[in-house]
């Protein structure tokens, strides 16, 4: 077999302008097949058409025990047989996912990301190529389909990208004044249009002997499924799913870009006044945009006045909307992270709940607004739209270290005794009325709004919080308390643990 | 278990303006469970508003023998017993299926909405209602993913749809005359948000004895498979996807609104001159529209000149944008349904490849052009874009009717010796320099060309009939001949039988 995905990648690398000859380049390495593959064509690539010789770049995550320092070595060597500038980091991915209480795989995109990017600086670099390739965009697509993320999920991930632009963890981000001060770095994916076939095929054909894939080091549950299970069966659907689904992102990129600059040419029209805190809409023009713009005028504001939430409920902008188009002045929308709507005689404000309190955002798991959403158990259930995830298994107390059970690892990770849920497990956001019997208060209830008075729970979370429920009783005030009736005692016999983790967003 | 759906369908009918004072309605009543419960809405709904008593449509499709019979004496005897104007009629469908080489699920949809039209018609009514549900839509959008049908197929099913936009047969639709003096037919769809689960509990409370699920005459392989196994496997991945996919549509469609508007501002500026037989482009101004546009004027051109093409296969569109950015004087492009792009200096044209031919299309399966499509065996294997399937079984000879083996039912069906086959099947398109050995000529090779000339086939049809090949040999010119070596002997002792068919469009 002679693969020649090397025109391919050119090709590509045109068609979307990611290559000049004056580029800079890093590239990440882990010594998998993926990013080797991309390592040996940029190599091949830049040698021949003369531009500045790439980076490579390695990231120790420490997560594989001596397989991890055999990969680093592994990389490290190469770069000598080729003669590439190398720059090798390591970081203890799971002590820090520990740390902040996220899952590995979130934590190390995080790290990982940041990572190339302080390399970028340190070498004058402006892109950044890593190795993702056809079947990831499927397999993301996929996901953002599943998780309902609508037409800007089915893009996939985009050829290029301004790093600025991903959702990294603040405490990674190389600092905002060198920012400032740099051109913006990119990051390129120059084989997304290759099929993993087709780099371990050119990996053969060129005596490139990759270590482990890089990206097996994603091992959610949740993406290892989708890849070898559900879209193998999909393909007894559809048996060119992935050809389709790489089709419908590109599609889906360009209506995004189209939908962005209508965004843009009506935003002046709609928009009375902007500040850093607030947004004033004219109520008038506004009401006379088609219902896609009022959408996303919506989901703009709250962009703007919330740098980096991308993901805003269906239901939080569906109620604004309705408020909206019943124009009674005075008529109040709640909006995440902390915004409200409220309407004026003929203007609507887009603005903090409260003055004082906004400037703590709440971190943890959230919920659309109102919706029971039934808990998968045992299973995982995404959170729509929150970037979050409920993992749910059922286990023996026997097999728990006693101590972590009393003490989970996070405050969104508990044990709960197993025998008291006699329904199904759901999740909503509090209601009024709502009382609970808090662990450790010798059975006596609660108002929910007193305990999170007493909590110090800032009023715009208290909207947010999950609340785990079953036969309308309140069992956990997720990331608080729980509550009694679901302590563990000596006779118990079937423990629930419950997880709440970061999922990746890419 | 209180059911008030009655509430949750007024909502829906006023926010989509479905419903007028001044309606006159027709509702399609198979005597199943939705739209059972639909007709005693809008019974109610007109009852209690004073609107004038719609009349329910019922059509026989005898394709359940007695049952069928039993279907029709029902709903007659619910529409006496709510005193409500009926009309009966019947079709032979599996005959009509026959004979039109269709399924007999597409072609039921066919004469079930034209029966409909015309009721309407006759009654003078301006509305059919049709008995459509939230998991219908599910279904839908998830079909329509699965096809890489993009934003318009997420859309999914829409609340008010005119019914001469519909897909039907020819010879069904109601006299065109007829049309051209009326107001416009719509198509209503009061359940949209309903789900299958309330529609059972309202028909139980309101002591409703539904016979039959409607929807169960859908028996096509496909969608029955996603409704039994695929949307409930996906469950385990996101218990809410129901729900998400319904939110997923709503989106959908208001961004497929907001992008037609922002095509039709656009056309004037790009489209020069316009005929029903062809569209003058200007190229500088087109070559200035992001890629999202670039692709829906194309696509306007092909759905404005070949009326009832919905579906344009992406890489038809992705050739000829190609063809358009290099602005090569005198380059051309195929297009589907015999129509071609040529490009001149400043301007380009879409019209009919050759003048003389334009009058025949090509009514068959239909390939994406080029591209190698691998069929599933046994199994379904969608013709992406194409409105057509092929379904391939292995079955053994004694257990068909030699005669059917010699002449199958349509020439979009046939038997093969399974043990000629060795390698992997696939459908592609015809390739220069393709030869291939016909049936009955005695194992004597042809050039493709040759054949294609000797069967008279129209030169813009040529592209488009599929070729099944395995092994770099061509077995089947589908539709026309088999090859010499898949003759089924009296040593054959596995059959492969291929059988296209037209799946339901909605």
């Amino acid at each position: 077999v002679t693969v020649d995905i090397l025109e391919k990648v050119i090709t590509f690398c045109q068609k979307n302008s990611l290559l000049d000859p004056h580029d800079r380049l890093v590239i990440g390495v882990s010594g998998g097949p993926d990013s080797l593959c991309l390592l040996h064509i940029l190599f091949t690539l830049t040698n021949k058409f003369n531009f500045p010789p790439p980076t490579a770049a390695h990231l120790n995550h420490h997560l594989r025990g001596p397989d991890s320092q055999a990969d680093e070595n592994f990389v490290k060597e190469v770069a000598l047989h080729w003669q590439l500038p190398i720059v090798i980091a390591g970081e203890n991915i799971a002590d820090l996912a520990e740390q902040r209480g996220q899952s590995v795989e979130e934590t190390a995109r995080q790290v990982r990301y940041a990572f190339l990017w302080r390399v970028a600086r340190q070498t004058g670099a402006n892109k950044i190529a890593v190795g993702h390739h056809a079947d990831d965009q499927v397999e993301t697509v996929l996901m953002h389909f599943l998780r309902g993320a609508g037409l800007a999920g089915l893009r996939g991930m985009l050829p290029e990208v301004n790093i600025a632009n991903l959702r990294l963890h603040p405490a990674d981000i190389p600092s905002p004044a060198a920012t400032d001060q740099e051109e913006p770095v990119k990051l390129i994916r120059p084989l997304l249009e290759v099929s993993r076939a087709d780099i371990e095929a050119y990996c053969r054909v060129n005596n490139l002997l990759p270590r482990q894939d890089y990206s097996n080091l994603d091992t959610t549950f949740f993406r290892n499924r989708l890849r070898h299970e559900l879209i193998p069966y999909l393909e007894t659907y559809n048996p060119n799913i992935r050809q389709l689904l790489q089709h419908t992102a590109k599609v889906a990129a360009a209506d995004v870009q189209v939908l962005k600059q209508e965004l843009t040419r009506v935003w002046p029209a709609v928009i009375k006044s902007e500040s850093p805190q607030q947004l004033e809409f004219d109520l008038e023009n506004w009401l006379k945009l088609p219902l896609g713009l009022k959408r996303s005028t919506l989901r703009r504001a709250v962009e703007l006045l919330r740098y980096g939430l991308r993901d805003i409920s269906f239901s939080h902008i569906e109620n604004a909307i309705e408020i909206l188009e019943k124009s009674k002045t005075g008529a109040i929308a709640t909006l995440p992270q902390g915004l409200r709507l409220t309407v004026s005689y003929d203007t609507f404000v887009i603005g903090p709940a409260s003055g004082s309190v906004e400037a703590e955002d709440f971190q943890g798991p959230q919920l659309d607004q109102g919706e029971g959403l039934e808990v998968n158990v045992p299973g995982i259930t995404p959170l729509p739209n929150s970037g979050w995830q409920l993992t749910a298994s059922l286990l023996l107390p026997e097999n728990i270290d006693p101590k972590e059970i009393r003490q989970a690892a996070t405050r969104w990770e508990i044990y709960l005794d197993a025998a008291t849920i006699r329904a199904e497990l759901f999740l909503r956001s509090r209601q009024p009325g709502d009382r609970f019997y808090p662990l450790g208060m010798a059975g006596h209830s609660k108002k929910l709004n007193e305990f999170m008075i007493d909590k110090k729970i800032p009023a715009h979370w208290r909207d947010r919080i999950p609340l785990l429920v079953s036969n309308h009783q309140i069992l956990w005030v997720c990331g608080y308390q729980p509550a009694e009736q679901t302590r563990v005692k000596s006779t118990t016999r079937g423990l629930l643990h419950l997880r709440f983790e970061q999922t990746s967003a890419t």
